[in-house]
């Protein structure tokens, strides 16, 4: 930077990937936020803050974008402490915490925490460098009772907050399904197919593109290759038909009936538990099939089983919590369930076509999370909230955005030696609890004094010049029926209400709350 | 870092000035803050949030401690963004946000901001590296009833949280006086005395020392030098004593009552406001006097006198807002009137004497902060709490903290395999209303359930074995009343009311609900 020359004007502009949010966009997630917390401390979780700085070794290394520079995460080095970065999510930092704390926080420890995180990516539209995340983790547990009840608290909230029953759905699967499969497939193809390899990093993408690309996209992909729309080819993973049918088996779990009448008998012999549906018991079944191999008996399945058994018998059916062995999530540090919570009403897209809303949640278990910096076994697991996705939701559902909008009472000046005046008449409303506030710019143009209480979307305007004043009166504005007169309004109804009434001074404050009350705020 | 080699274990540990909140600390903040946001919502503010990462050039340099690293910010290197930043406050970015939106924004533009900011500075006992800001600002208008306004507000807020009215005074001074008076003494010591020069910096220095040294040791410190306690000299800034006597006149302008007979007759001769106090009167005389001079009128005074009779008009006396021309505020962007709030109630410090507990707000006005981006004048005023110092103060008034920790219900685990019954237990407590969760941890030792138990602060546990089940009935374990017998209680409350009850299971949400009652939850 320039030493000696004049310093340019700085530039008036957020870093690309940042932004400012304004008046409802805040208070509207501070109230979302409000009722998820209420949630989570209902069910025993507590609340826990860490900063935004951690150490870079500290955070560690799961996100999936990582030949990124700086590997994702916003770092630097400081003279003191070695090199520091701004966190990525709230996962890895609880990790800290708890082998920080490990003495003082009980066992097993249910804790929330929402605040915002940071990723060093390529922005785009709708994809931003700091964003909120609101997470809610049990620490020290491996009961899959501890998954099955952050699948049920994650039901109640987005219920909570107003997504309706039959809107959403909690998509759960185990990565060790997947895992185990993979083994089969090794076994199969003759090896090559360690969990770390490129070609099991294949098949997750693909088996991710399932919704997109439907069953026969992944089947391509999994085997010769596939050319897309544009004409463009994928290399596929040159699997044999044996192996790619067991994958498909595994993924389509939750949808084929090919082994309805085995998976039947099955359950008439076996003790399966009677909570679970007709459907619950086909999937599972699937799995099981799938990844039943005569060297090694399966065991990802049933850690499933006994997730799906547990909230079937309190009470939340497939309309809510459902297994869906193609959820594959990102990050690097999941090891057992993982669950999605996804939106499932249409909207409208950017080129007017419907889809589905989509996912605004999810998470897993982390067993070796904490282990890290302990060298003990800390089992843990927990979901993660997109903020800024659950309230985009809202808004497209009507839930919020929706209200009238709040603006203040604007107080006028007409003399701008009883400024004192006025303040006084602000004070007397906002005691009665009605928001309020006096003009501060240049008074001289009185018809800009109404444009601004319009830009603040004003339900009322008080003047008071030195005529009203020697009679010791007000004039009251009602600025909303005015704006409906301009727009055309009967004149019955102008007859009938008025929208500019003279009032006593001393009866300011009762008369704006019945004009408030007519205005229906 | 290593490559080749197997990386060491992490440590747990936050970097050096950080800190993690557990719990109440979190939420005690929270409703804190929402109860602010409150007050200055129904003044007519609105929400603002930008996030924490800014352009170092639009930040710019306003941090007193300049001669540290970075200038005292965390900061970094961007490929595509150049130098990038977190926010060192909540108030250079409120200028960048205006900049870039005025177009948009209402003029003036009341707008509330809270959230963390960021000091890269050395750490210390009770100084953190991360810290929370709540601030109110109006930007657009240079009219003195905007500070006025902020420091009413402040009032109002430090009341609604909990600070009543007597234990907190405003101070209110003008950046403008000591400079008029700086030039007053500039003239009489020939020169030499520039705005930005080191003997500037002396003299307000030795003034920020008054309440610590009181006005001998500002004296010294103007005059030859002062040797402290432990015989440390500190070089003075040998002023002339007809220099010293004008600087102190205007310090101790709120104190001195040697002018008392001129500022009477001044007042009765003059047009000084009718709802001035005695003391508001004597000040503003003093201030007038001490920087008049044949070749300069002061204006600064004058400043303080509008301020001083908006407030006063408004009903805000002298226990809650004076003039007080010692108060220099550290930040390099003030251009006129500054503000403190002052904690003037006593604690105990922690070599156990008795102290008063200090500033828990500051701010003031500054006109040219906005016109580094666009060129224009846009005055602004502002104020920022100190929300750590603030809840410390509530802590110590007793205001937070005492309330009855609020630990859950907590339903022991007697039989692993009934898991989905303990957990819709704790589903029907939840949807009583009542805080509950099935402990998670290991069953299979039943004593470290009610440790874990004990360590969560529940009131209440359920326990249901086999012979229970059987029965179809519960145990419910007052452990409140179980602690304060363990720690002797009398036979008769042991009768009267009994720690442990079996009640029908049909009856679990009603019995605990009346239990809690009893407990006083």
């Amino acid at each position: 930077m320039a030493k000696d020359k004049k310093t340019p004007r700085p530039k008036a502009a957020t870093p690309k990937g940042f932004r400012d949010y304004f008046g409802a966009e805040v208070t509207e997630r501070e109230e979302m936020l409000r009722i998820i917390a209420g949630v989570y401390h209902r069910y025993g979780f507590d609340a826990l803050e860490s900063a935004g700085v951690e150490t870079v070794e500290a955070l560690g290394k799961f996100l999936p974008d990582v030949d990124r520079p700086n590997e994702g995460v916003f770092a630097w080095e400081d003279e003191a402490e070695g090199w520091l970065a701004l966190r990525y999510d709230l996962t890895a930092p609880l990790a800290r915490v708890y082998a920080q704390h490990r003495n003082d926080l009980p066992t097993p420890y249910r804790r929330y925490a929402m605040g915002p995180v940071w990723r060093n990516e390529k922005p785009g539209p709708g994809r931003f460098r700091q964003f909120y995340q609101c997470d809610a983790d049990t620490v020290g547990t491996a009961s899959l009772a501890a998954d099955a009840e952050i699948c049920m608290m994650l039901c109640d909230t987005l219920e909570a907050v107003g997504i309706p029953r039959g809107d959403y759905v909690i998509r759960v699967n185990n990565r060790k399904v997947l895992d185990e499969v993979l083994e089969k497939v090794s076994r199969i193809e003759g090896g090559g197919w360690d969990r770390s390899g490129e070609r099991r990093a294949t098949m997750f993408r693909a088996i991710d593109k399932l919704d997109r690309l439907g069953p026969d996209g992944v089947r391509a992909l999994l085997g010769e290759g596939r050319k897309d729309e544009s004409g463009d080819f994928t290399e596929g993973a040159r699997l044999s038909l044996e192996a790619i049918a067991i994958i498909m088996q595994t993924v389509e779990a939750a949808k084929s009936t090919e082994n309805a009448e085995r998976a039947d008998e099955y359950r008439k012999s076996s003790g399966v538990p009677a909570a679970l549906t007709d459907e619950d018991n086909l999937t599972l079944f699937n799995l099981f099939d799938a990844s039943w191999h005569p060297d090694a008996e399966p065991t990802a399945p049933g850690e499933l089983l006994s997730i799906l058994n547990l909230v079937r018998s309190s009470g939340y059916g497939p309309d809510r919590i459902l297994i869906d062995p193609s959820v594959v999530r990102g990050l690097g540090y999941y090891t057992g369930p993982v669950y999605e919570a996804e939106l499932t009403f249409e909207i409208t897209d950017e080129r007017g076509r419907p889809r589905q809303f989509g996912s605004v949640a999810g998470g897993g278990r982390y067993d070796d999370l904490v282990k890290r910096f302990t060298g003990q076994e800390v089992p843990a697991t927990g979901i993660s909230i997109g903020v800024d996705r659950l309230l985009a939701a809202l808004r497209a559902k009507g839930r919020i955005g929706q209200a009238k909008a709040d603006g203040p009472v604007v107080v006028t000046v007409m003399d701008r030696d009883r400024m004192a005046d006025y303040q006084t008449m602000a004070a007397e409303l906002r005691q009665a609890g009605i928001r309020a506030e006096v003009y501060l710019g240049n008074p001289r143009n009185f018809g800009n004094q109404l444009k601004y209480a319009d830009r603040r979307g004003a339900p009322v305007a008080v003047i008071q010049g030195e005529d009203e004043r020697a009679r010791d009166v007000v004039q009251i504005k009602d600025l909303i029926l005015g704006a409906e007169l301009a727009e055309g309004a009967t004149h019955e109804e102008w007859k009938e209400r008025p929208s500019q009434v003279e009032v006593p001074r001393a009866d300011l404050v009762a008369r704006i709350r019945q004009m408030l009350d007519e205005q229906g705020r």
